[in-house]
């Protein structure tokens, strides 16, 4: 049925557009591939439908008898069924008592505790492999695809399409487009293989730290060496390490390959400019998020497949595999993948805000007393590459491999809940892997849906562009609905009994809990947009507030940011109550899933805002004409709202992933304890000492984490001025045009046929040294915390932690994260808002009065402030204020200066007095003081604290059995309240 | 011992200074009294000490007994031991089965779930009631000994002890000084009665509320109305609630009554003045201590007393009494207390911050482009007697009572779950009322060294008054450390079996939990020193980072604050862990109050703070010469480090009391269920969906509530803004005069004689009137949400609410307060810090450089700024800063305002460059940028957030029952997973 409607979806477009013949080719492939993957795998299925009935009906029944044996009438009435007693009951049964008796002597010998459950459908596995390599196969091929048409735009101008000017200034910018194209390039190469150097560093001295400690584990109550666990586990850590620095060394040189070109399209006259520019951009974007997915969703496959052999024993012919100990391992990819993404995240934001707040800053502080000032944006700004750097290594890398640790993590927490669950185990691999289908089948509804924003509703103008990326993503999310029902009800068994959970869970229900995360995802990331976009009342209001000064705007920013936590964290809430009540921590997993399962349009989306902000340096840097900038400051505008969507989308999956990772560690601590005393049996109580101790301290972890990042970056920033102050004194000729606006440079630059260059690459090479300089301290911070509390004072003292971690940091990233964003944007309408970056003044009345609310409304451009020429009163002639001030400047340069600082207000032809709010005036001022507050919060520790809650949480599930081995999870101090 | 020890330090002292008449026999009486009720109660104890000694050691071995048979080995292993089964089996064998036949009619029958304990010792009541009686009087009478003692400061300037100069200058200023008081006292009263109008509209709505709602309660599985528990809860409710008022009331009257004394006390020349001022600040602080502690608890014990003979039932001659009903009710004091705290809080807090803010922003946005500016400290403007007004409505009424709050919230909690415990229910009335104890023993001890600081080692110099201070402090702690030793074991029983505790806990051990919260509350005060003063390094930090802009100041004070959480929240974590480790429930509410047993020294100190604020702006409007000023400064300066010791202090207790509130919570919503699914005895599980959903939902709470009252200072400092616009507009001669320094302002009275005054009183009703109204919606939020979340969603629910709610509300509060002081701090350190005012020039190095700390290390004032006289190079002559300045004014008026604005440096004699930061410097604009972020938080919604813990907590103890009367305590949506 999915087939079909894939099938179909993907026929009809054929018909209405034009579609270029690789596209058509393509969607065959996908459809029919698709089609065939399903039928495969439903026939292999039904072959062993008969055995696989009697071993569901049987399983349920033996559940529900051994649950009700087990626990009696004192037994908690929730968390209790499913979980592994039929297993342990039957392996027992099959002649494990000669193991048990022999002692655990390595890999070699078969450890007590190991669970293999007899694989009904060996066919399975071969479908499976075909859905997840076929889509795999397509997500790269599309990414490869879309990668071609983006190379395929050519750095010299070809002067096709360009008017008469822009092809004479395009000749004359070629040569700068391309060296200011090579240094960001080189830049962003350089930063990366430094970045990647402490990674490897780090992946190879943590895997040693994961080979022993997990390989530290308890049989019944003796602590054992189990060295096939830690050495599998510390694999898996190792290639998610690699995949996550594969997947955002991708996805920043696509996008720095991709910016010069958007920038290059923008060239293009009209519709086909838009068009073209914005299809670069949202292409290359897409290069990015298809490939991670679908490297990411293989790798994991491959790892699972590799494992499953490992972990097999044959008998009478029947393959059985050890499904707990096989995911158990697997959680290390995930932990790989977010270990990675903690220092991308972090050595990134510090790098992208240290690059901005000190050029910022620069421009404040070089030159004081000397009458020079260092404009901030200059291209004689020594800072100014390493800031468009930044906005890759931040945004395109980090975000990338936050989002791949969130898909791995997601997924193995998913398949490790799963594999504590009977039905799950016994309906075999394609359940078992079918978080995996989710992505899979994400893959291809994406790449469907891509089609509607680069060649269904081409972008034309400025207004389509954010239409085009709201679309997508809602006709995404949209088509995903559809596409899940039959995949969940098709590879899900029809009833699940999953731990925590009085009822068997339906497959209906889990798809309603997938579901759930998709919309619940869309509903945050469109919230946030209205908390973080001006179209909106509160970004207005904290604009307004800037008129009395950056004090008000900094308080109604953070006002705002607080209370737009609000409705995210109901939703987040409400998403969490209904799937935990009705299918558990899988329910939790698989709304996560859910909420993940558009990432590539999501990263596509994400991935297209930095590579317009460089087009629009760029363009900017090569002095193109207002044209081409005008199109790449739209085009980026747009990537602003949405990467507010986007970051929406990233703590909400965060804090499911977190939630269903913490699920996991309860299960896996849970198998080294009595069935009657475990965690997931008795629950984990508030009201001890320790958990609730823990719970307040795990809570500080966030406001910790964001202290250090915040100074980092302020240091960071200073190291940054250091160096420029250093060249704007050593650099001849330097001071002298670094200060000069775009048209005193062209005049500057026809006098002195030399011009100087600063030393970008110095600047970048200190934003890169100090910027992972200052993401150990931090990195450690989260890594290192789990750890220790979970050896040194047990399991519910981070089950605690964990609580307090995801809590916190679920308010704090949403609330930092809008606040920077909004003071942003608030800044931004300031320049262009209300009457065209003119606020109705405000003589002592409130921000929000009748008056400014009415002139608000008639927002017409300068057009509406007018005045008489003559002055007030006269009503001889009319002219656009534009018009005015320039004679102004002129007539009363004292006065004109008082009005461009918003001191004295003008009054219009309609009797309205209003105040110049844009660039170099007071409000404006007062505006970027928030801007500048933002940025740390916005780019630095808001996104990261994303990464810290899912940190903890995973390095909890991966060491959970060593916590374990510890007093029997009552750690070194013995402060738990474990029994033995 | 206690006894034979405060005798001797009262003693001690008389030998060594000479005390005034009426101290010595204060001391007397003191010491005498405590003497005779020690050994009183102690004799009545020893006449039934076999009795009791049976009672204890036979309670013991039933409560193993019952918990090991009721439980088996399926039960829980720590939350079971020490409840209830014992007193419901006895009362079960002496015929309690004929009344469980008939059904429950009303308050007439005798209901069942009443649990009566015999009552062994009856004398113990008496002797308790000496103690509290005896202390609460001491307490009262002191307080109106010190009252006397401010109140012999006449106003009329006596002349004595002043100079010349300063007689001559208070005949002029008597008037004005006289009005100004009077203004003030009429603002702040006009403000309080208009609050406590809404406050009683409130307390009678919300009574009638209770009534019903708590009436409404279980029996067995039947939903009853016991309209004699709600009645008196509300009853309770009502009383705590007055009291509240009456201490705020008292408090504020105080202060305002002390300001102008201590101004007119500064008057006096040299050390004298120094001891005058300060004995008048303190004392006047001292009344609102003593009263507030001696009447809060002498209510508090009253209605004990009567709810005891209400809840007694007399069989053969023995009185029985139903403790867990008695101390149930009696939890309503508490929210009474709590409640009014609230309004008091928010109301006081927004009120005070409006009038700051608004006095701030009018001077930036009134009067724009009339080239005429508005001085925001300026007596002219009219806002300032708000602004005063605000800081005692806000810094004494609020404190007052949130500590009140705090106070009767923890002795609440402690009784209550001191009730639950056998062996206290069986060591009788002293046991049980032990907690008052711990206050009356502080009562005493702080009197006690109360005269250190007045008489032993009197102020007389600047640098003694944050010594004495400090020492005052520490002393009250390390008294009341070998004081509460005797109290503690010879009051509660040897041996307390307390729920949630395997082994029972000592009285050695309950000592220990009262110290750690004694010296928790000291560290963590200390603590936030460091952070918010600008002795240390951080503040210092903020401080520089102005020097780069408001931006950077913005980032390293919000870094500040959170990394100003790390160390509170380890301690109250620490402390958490090992009182409910040790000693359960029980032991954290003692924790709390131990950390509010040195409550009236503390209160002492803080009102000091806003008395000295005070005085300081009545010498400032009066214009009394510097002498006067400097020293009102300076003890303003002190109490702002004081203050921020306060604020940890109350946030620290109020964590420890939300916890034991929730504890409170949790017990008397288990004595509803049965005994084996109880909630203290299976837990509370985080892991269920309901109850992790509330705990995000919960941890969202603060930062909503912060978000509304913040938004509320911006609305309310508008409207401010709008009245003195007003003013400004329309009242002729203000606007000549409000922009004008203190010189200026001279030379303008002795030209014009008619002076204008600007109408005070509107500024005060219009911050009053948008005060009022801004705190009724977060108000709401606070109070409905726990009722809301229990009716629907269940106990479970507001468990997790709870959790949520305490967890992020600490943090959140604890960031919050001291960002906002830092700021303060940053600011003053610009205009004092380093070499008074001027900051070494930083070129573009690192703030941290080693020069900069070189240079101030060597801050000697403006000496080390000197100046060749004929400019750079030249070594002639050196002449300090200032006179080289006043120079250069003359000479180069443009180079002047350069260095005076800070853009240009300064080069001393020894090589170092200087930058000018303070007062109309850029530096000095961007740390008030700061300041004014600040005041919201640190004095509105960062205090709020105590109130919103502890309200959210006592409200879901008050109303616990309710909750478990719908649907078994699963809500009416049935979301728990309670079974019925």
């Amino acid at each position: 049925m999915a087939a079909v409607q894939v099938a179909g979806m993907a026929l009809m477009p054929r018909q209405r557009v034009g579609l270029s013949k690789q596209a058509a080719v393509l969607l065959g492939l996908i459809a029919c591939t698709f089609f065939v993957a399903t039928v495969y795998d439903h026939v292999s299925t039904r072959g062993s439908t008969v055995e696989l009935l009697t071993a569901k009906a049987g399983s349920k029944a033996r559940v529900a008898a051994t649950v009700h044996k087990k626990l009696g009438a004192a037994s908690h009435p929730v968390l209790s069924a499913g979980t592994k007693p039929v297993a342990k009951a039957s392996q027992l049964a099959e002649g494990e008592e000669a193991a048990e008796a022999a002692p655990a002597q390595g890999a070699e010998t078969e450890p007590k505790g190991n669970e293999y459950v007899v694989e009904n459908n060996e066919g399975a596995v071969a479908g499976a492999s075909a859905i997840i390599f076929v889509c795999g196969a397509i997500g790269i091929a599309f990414a490869v695809f879309l990668f071609y048409t983006v190379s395929q735009i050519s750095l010299d101008s070809s002067g096709a399409g360009e008017t008469e000017q822009l092809v004479a200034a395009s000749k004359a910018s070629d040569e700068e487009l391309k060296t200011i194209y090579e240094t960001i390039q080189e830049g962003a190469k350089s930063f990366l293989w430094a970045e990647y150097r402490i990674c490897f560093v780090f992946i190879v001295c943590f895997s040693i730290l994961i080979f022993i400690l997990v390989s530290h584990t308890t049989e019944g109550n003796e602590a054992v060496w189990r060295w096939n666990i830690g050495g599998l586990t510390a694999l898996s850590f190792v290639v998610g390490g690699l995949t996550s620095i594969l997947s955002g060394y991708i996805g920043m040189m696509v996008a720095v390959f991709a910016n010069a070109r958007t920038t290059v399209s923008a060239k293009k006259q009209g519709e086909a400019g838009w068009t073209s520019a914005f299809n670069t951009a949202f292409r290359a974007g897409g290069v990015m998020g298809y490939s991670l997915v679908a490297i990411s969703m293989m790798v994991l496959y491959i790892l699972a497949l590799i494992y499953r052999e490992i972990f097999s024993k044959w008998e009478g012919g029947k393959r059985s595999v050890d499904y707990k100990n096989l995911f158990e391992c697997i959680a290390g990819y995930g932990l790989g993948g977010s270990a990675i993404a903690m220092f991308g995240r972090v050595g990134g934001g510090i790098f992208t805000k240290a690059a901005d707040v000190g050029a910022d800053l620069s421009g404040k502080v070089i030159g004081v007393g000397d009458g020079k000032k260092l404009d901030e944006d200059s291209p004689y700004n020594p800072g100014v590459i390493a800031d468009n750097v930044g906005d890759n290594v931040g945004d395109v890398a980090g975000m990338g491999s936050d989002l791949f640790g969130s898909f791995g993590e997601a997924s193995c927490a998913a398949m490790l809940i799963g594999a504590s669950s009977v039905a799950i185990e016994e309906a075999g691999w394609s359940a078992l892997v079918f978080p995996l289908y989710i992505a899979a089948c994400g893959i291809v509804v994406c790449l469907l849906t891509s089609f509607v924003a680069t060649d269904l509703m081409p972008v034309k103008k400025e207004e389509d562009i954010e239409v085009a990326l709201k679309v997508q993503l809602f006709l995404t999310s949209l088509l995903m609905t559809f596409a899940l029902f039959p995949i969940t009800t098709i590879f899900l068994p029809s009833e699940i009994q999953i731990m925590g959970v009085p009822e068997p869970a339906s497959s209906f229900v889990c798809y309603i809990c997938i579901v759930a995360g998709l919309w619940g995802g869309c509903a945050i990331g469109f919230i946030t947009e209205y908390y973080t976009s001006h179209s909106y009342q509160p970004v207005r209001d904290v604009a307004r507030a800037s008129e009395t000064g950056a004090a008000t705007n900094i308080i109604y920013g953070l006002a705002l940011g607080y209370q737009s936590a609000i409705i995210p964290v109901v939703i987040i809430s409400f998403i969490i109550f209904t799937s935990f009540k009705f299918a558990g921590m899988y329910g939790v997993a698989l709304a996560a899933l859910g909420m993940l399962s558009t990432l590539a349009t999501c990263l596509a989306i994400d991935v297209y805002g930095p590579i317009s902000d460089n087009a629009g340096g760029i363009a900017e840097m090569c002095e193109l004409p207002s044209e081409v900038r005008d199109k790449t400051d739209a085009l980026d505008a747009a990537g602003n709202t949405t990467a507010a969507i986007g970051k929406g989308f990233a703590i909400g999956s965060a804090a499911l992933v977190s939630l269903a990772l913490f699920g996991a560690f309860v299960t896996r601590c849970s198998a080294s304890m009595d069935a009657q005393n475990a965690l997931t049996v008795k629950g984990v109580n508030l009201l001890s000492p320790v958990v609730f101790a823990f719970i307040l301290f795990g809570a500080m972890i966030p406001y910790w984490f964001s202290a250090l990042t915040m100074r980092s970056v302020g240091e960071a920033a200073n190291a940054m001025v250091k160096e420029i102050a250093r060249q704007w004194a050593e650099i001849p000729g330097l001071s002298d045009i670094a200060g000069l606006d775009f048209h005193e440079r062209q005049e500057f630059k026809a006098k002195h046929k030399e011009v100087v260059v600063p030393e970008y690459d110095k600047c970048i090479s200190i934003a890169t040294n100090s910027s992972l300089k200052e993401m150990i301290a931090p990195g450690l911070l989260v890594i290192l915390s789990p750890i220790l509390v979970g050896s040194f004072c047990g399991v519910e003292a981070v089950a605690g932690l964990l609580t307090g971690a995801i809590v916190s940091s679920v308010q704090l990233a949403i609330s930092m994260s809008n606040t920077g964003g909004a003071w942003d944007n608030a800044k931004k309408y300031t320049e262009k808002g209300e009457l065209n970056g003119w606020f109705p003044f405000r003589d002592g009345s409130s921000i929000d009065d009748e008056k400014f609310k009415a002139a608000a409304e008639a927002n017409s451009g300068d057009k509406a402030v007018r005045q008489p020429k003559g002055g007030y009163g006269s009503t001889e002639e009319h002219v656009s204020v534009k018009t005015w001030l320039a004679e102004l400047e002129k007539s009363d340069p004292s006065r004109y200066q008082k009005i461009m600082s918003g001191d004295e207000p003008v009054v219009t032809t309609d009797g309205r007095k209003c105040i110049y709010a844009g660039k170099k005036s007071n409000v404006h001022a007062a505006a970027v003081v928030g801007d500048t507050v933002g940025d740390p919060l916005k780019d630095t520790s808001g996104p990261a604290l994303n990464i810290v809650m899912k940190l903890m949480a995973i390095i909890s599930v991966v060491f959970a059995d060593f916590f374990m081995s510890i007093n029997h999870g009552n750690g070194v101090f013995w402060t738990g309240d474990l029994s033995a």
